[in-house]
């Protein structure tokens, strides 16, 4: 008896969960984590959030995060407020709803790849049919090109990333408002790294105010170093927040989570106060690649897409075998690294050469 | 611009968001909460779990919930292992992952209402057909009546609710039985209640080693007092939790969640020994009423149906102009009433004199 035995879903047959391995590793730069621990006094700070929480646990949470989707709202600034912002466990569950209220059964959703692996996983997992266009081979996305591919296939959702993972750069914001302009249905803007992005990128989020179906999904798991207290979020125009709401799971988001993000958007200049370290680390590994003779596409982000020379898979175990875990997203001849600490960097850097 | 000018989903349009009104009102007997805050000592434990885990925030929790996924087979006995227990963010979320697992486009799922509401929003979410077969008159579920409504709607999953939410009775075992021989698909069996049930009455995990296809479902929202931790689980053959990880979000249990409901069930002592207390309010609500007068279901959970006599929303409000905030569950000429404290049921008793 095994799964196969069960009347699972066909379009499920053969898969496996998506997933990095979990590895015991010395150096583990392979879920772009911020490799960062909680300085002491935001610990602090989350723990007496949480623990206010505990006596009363008994009852559910805030079924609509008020206090914290305002809080994210003062966050993300550009005017934005508590009706313009929503919150879920990671910005996975986010893009989940939207596929749900926007896309499932007999819709598309339309992405250029490569890109975040997810977005695929969650159109197949809510029904929505997903199409997968390309970037140029050089990474790029130009504008003529998103919309022949639009008007080829009219979705009812767009996924754009910026900056794109696994590649790391940023979209040049003609492309946004080329596809803003030419979509039917809605475009959302994946900004999951947009805290490392390089000087003058500018967040989509300045272009919501105009744009009524654009939504710009963001998550406090890489520049917040809150990977494990999951928390994504969306900003967007409000009727965009009262469709989730027709999908959300009532009481989706624990007291303990609502308490520990509002806590850590509260310390936020002691969260965010490692970008700019591991900006600095992502671009020591770019210079360093390249002056080594390695491809590497430039990044907004905090890790690093460089060509390997030869079978990823080759490359990504023989560096594991030197006790660095990195990532292979199955791009052929390509690996992806994140920007940790100095130390980190120096130990990928070397096991490389 | 309004929700009607997005490009939502047809069957979503006019509809609004679920959930019960969250109202500031003295007594509120409304959600089936468990009414007694968490002790002093289950606050400390649950606390120092949680304190543990917040320097490493930066880092993504277990994906796979080993520790807690653990804790929870150990509780339920029946001989369970972890890897025929699956957890996730309330049973909504795990009936969610089912649906989505063995239900969606094309496929159908089936309940016997009246019934927990949220089955046939799960099913819409999921983009699968709802099949909405009807109890007795007498909110009973007769075996043969079952597999008819399984026979003439061959459905790809059975929600059955066993104690029954808003009823309150816990199914005869073979109807269970019946359906699991009968029917095709899955079987999930939503036991929210059932650490409430009146003595005697048997949980369907004793059926799990025999049907490979059935899926019970639990909370720790109700006995445990951890409605604002968000945690439901199931129980089933490893090949259904396999199953489920085909299209669980990655990482979708938080490092916070994880630890706090470890601590909580390692708690479980101090934290279902409100049970007894909260079972002899609603047998004391159960046998006010009928001496009353109201015609009133065998309850087998932590609230009561009974019927007004008259418009139940007439009833509610009154109620509630009198502080007192129950719960209409829709079901013409009946309300439900979670059993809280002495004082609780007291400020009810009196309220509807």
């Amino acid at each position: 008896m095994n799964i196969e035995d069960l009347p699972i879903r066909d379009d499920l047959r053969g898969r496996t969960p998506y997933g990095a391995p979990q590895l015991d590793v010395a150096v583990r730069l392979n879920t772009n984590e911020n490799s960062y621990p909680l300085p002491d006094d935001v610990v602090e700070a989350i723990g007496k959030a949480v623990q206010a929480e505990l006596r009363d646990l008994n009852r559910y949470p805030d079924r609509d995060a008020i206090a914290l989707r305002t809080a994210l709202a003062d966050y993300l600034g550009h005017g934005l407020s508590v009706a313009e912002v929503w919150a879920a466990n990671g910005s996975n569950e986010v893009q989940q709803q939207l596929l749900q209220a926007f896309g499932g059964p007999g819709r598309t959703a339309l992405g250029f790849g490569p890109s975040y692996s997810m977005h695929p996983l969650l159109a197949l997992g809510t029904g929505t049919g997903w199409i997968g266009a390309l970037r140029d081979p050089d990474f790029g996305l130009d504008p003529g090109k998103a919309v022949a591919a639009l008007d080829e296939h009219d979705p009812d959702l767009v996924f754009l990333c910026s900056p794109n993972n696994p590649t790391g750069t940023a979209l040049d914001p003609e492309v946004i408002t080329a596809v803003l302009e030419r979509a039917r249905g809605v475009v959302v803007v994946d900004e999951a790294y947009t805290e490392f992005a390089r000087a003058g990128t500018p967040s989509a989020l300045t272009l919501v105010p105009e744009h009524p179906r654009l939504i710009v999904t963001r998550t406090m798991s890489k520049a917040f170093g809150f990977a494990g207290g999951r928390l994504g979020y969306l900003a967007a125009h409000a009727a965009v927040v009262d469709a989730v709401q027709l999908v959300r799971l009532p009481y989706h988001l624990s007291s303990l989570t609502q308490a520990a993000a509002r806590a850590a958007v509260a310390q936020r200049d002691a969260l965010l106060a490692t970008v700019e370290a591991i900006k600095v680390q992502r671009d020591r590994i770019v210079s360093t690649l390249r002056e080594r003779g390695f491809r590497v596409a430039d990044s907004d982000a905090n890790f690093v897409l460089f060509e390997v020379g030869g079978d990823q898979r080759v490359a990504w175990q023989k560096l594991l075998d030197r006790g660095v875990l990195i990532r292979d997203v199955g791009l052929p001849g390509w690996l992806r690294v994140t920007a940790g600490t100095p130390a980190e960097t120096d130990a990928f850097l070397e096991a490389l050469r």
